[in-house]
C-alpha cells in the first residue's frame, strides 16, 4: 500500500499545497501518468473549479488529473485508476458522496492492491476507519460514520495547540480526550499543519517539520518525531 | 413556550453559569421547584459530578435539581419534569442517548405544553431541528442528525470571529457558509459567548453584551443586536 496523508493543503500566504511538493513529487516518482481526483469535500465552489486547480500543481509533476464528477460510471472511474488523490473541504459532504456513489468499497480495495493515493485534510480522514475525527461541520448526514479503513488509526487533521484566548469551548485536546473515552481501543494522531504521514512498504513515516501528538486512553498524550518509531500505530487491532 | 439557550456556560476566570445567573432566575421566577438535568453531554466527567455542579447552581435559586441517569425509567422522568435542563459537553454524545432512550418526542411534547427548558452549548444545539451546526467531534454516531425541533432555525453555540493565525483549517463563518450552500432555506445564528436567547409567549429576544450573526443562503451574514426583531427567524419554514 502506498499513501500520503497530509494534514493541510496550504500554508498561510503560499500557494495551494506548496509545503508538500517536494513529497508529492517523490512519491509519484516512479508510478503511472493519470490521476482520479475525488473532489467531493468542496462546498462553496465547484468540482470544476476544484479539478483545474489540482490539475494545475499536478501537471508541474509531469501528472495528469481528471475529476470523478465527469466520470458516467464513478466505480468503473475507480476501477480503471492508476493514482487517487481526495482534496480536502467538508469531510462529511466527501463521506455522503464516497457513500452514496458506492465509491468506499472500490477505493479501497485499488489502494490495498498497490494505487498510490494522496490526499489532504479531509481526504486523509476519510483514509481511517471513519470520519470520526474531523474538526468540520456536519452540514449533511454522511449516510454512515464509516471511511476507507486504510489505516487502523485515527488522524485529526489540522490538530493546533492554541486556542483563542478567552474562548469557553473545548480545546482540540479536550474534543479528542472525549473521543479516545467513547473509543478505548483507537489510537488518535494530531497531525499539525505542515505535516505528513507516508505508508510504503508497510513503513509508516512522518514528514514535515513538526511533531504529531499521540492520542490512545488510559495513556498521556505525547509528541513524536520524524525520527521516532511509528510502526504501534499499524499494530492496532 | 419558554427557553433559555445559552451560548456557553462559562466565561474564562468566571464560575460555572456565572453570566447568565440573573436572567435564569429571573426566567424561572414564577415556575415550579423542581428541575429534571439532562447530564449526557458529559464524556470526560461523570454524571454524577455534573448533577452535583448543576444542583449547586440552582440552588441559589431555591430549584432542586434531579439528574435523568437516576431515574429508573427516564421517559417517565420527563414526562412529570417541572423544568428541564440540559446541560453542555460533546452534542453527539447527548444527541444519542436522547434516541437510544426515546427522550426526543417525550422532551418535544413536554416544552411545546409549556415545560420551561434551560440549557447550554450542546443544549442549545438540540433545541434546533438538528445538531448540524455544532462545533463537536463526532465522537460517537448519534444515530440521527434530527433533533428536538423547538426552534426552526439552527445555533451555533460559542459562535467565534477570531481565527488562530496562521490557521490553514476553515474558519467559523466559512463552516456556517458551507452548511447554508447544502442547506439554503434554514437560518443559523451565531451565538456569541456571554449571550442567550430567550423564547417566551412567541417573542424571541437577545439577551447579553453582544450582537449574534445570522447566516442564510443568498444573504449577506449581519450582526444583530438586542434591540433588534428576531421575529423572522421563528417565521422560517
Amino acid at each position: 500500500m502506498k499513501l500520503l496523508l497530509l494534514s493541510n493543503s496550504t500554508n498561510a500566504g503560499e500557494p495551494y499545497l506548496f509545503w508538500a511538493k517536494r513529497e508529492i513529487q517523490a512519491f509519484l516518482e516512479k508510478e503511472p501518468a493519470i490521476a482520479l481526483f475525488i473532489p467531493y469535500a468542496a462546498i462553496t465552489f465547484s468540482y470544476d473549479e476544484y479539478e483545474a486547480k489540482v490539475k494545475n500543481i499536478f501537471s508541474a509533476f509531469g501528472r495528469h488529473v481528471t475529476s470523478i464528477h465527469r466520470a458516467e460510471d464513478p466505480v468503473r472511474a475507480v476501477e480503471d485508476a492508476e493514482i487517487i488523490v481526495i482534496g480536502g473541504g467538508n469531510t462529511w459532504h466527501l463521506v455522503r458522496k464516497m457513500h452514496d456513489l458506492g465509491l468506499m468499497d472500490p477505493i479501497r480495495r485499488k489502494v490495498l492492491r498497490g494505487t498510490p493515493y494522496i490526499s489532504w485534510s479531509a481526504g486523509a480522514n476519510v483514509a481511517c476507519p471513519t470520519l470520526m475525527t474531523t474538526n468540520d461541520m456536519p452540514i449533511i448526514d454522511p449516510h454512515g460514520f464509516d471511511t476507507l479503513n486504510l489505516i487502523p488509526f485515527q488522524i485529526n487533521p489540522h490538530y493546533m495547540d492554541v486556542h483563542p484566548v478567552g474562548f469557553g469551548g473545548e480545546t482540540r485536546e479536550v474534543r479528542i480526550k472525549e473521543f479516545i473515552e467513547i473509543n478505548p481501543d483507537v489510537y488518535v494522531v494530531g497531525l499539525r499543519e505542515s505535516t505528513l504521514l507516508k505508508l510504503v512498504n508497510g513503513k509508516l513515516q512522518l514528514v514535515g517539520s513538526r511533531s504529531v501528538r499521540i492520542f490512545k486512553k488510559g495513556e498521556t498524550p505525547k509528541n513524536l518525531q520524524v525520527t521516532d518509531d511509528l510502526s504501534f500505530l499499524l499494530a492496532q487491532k
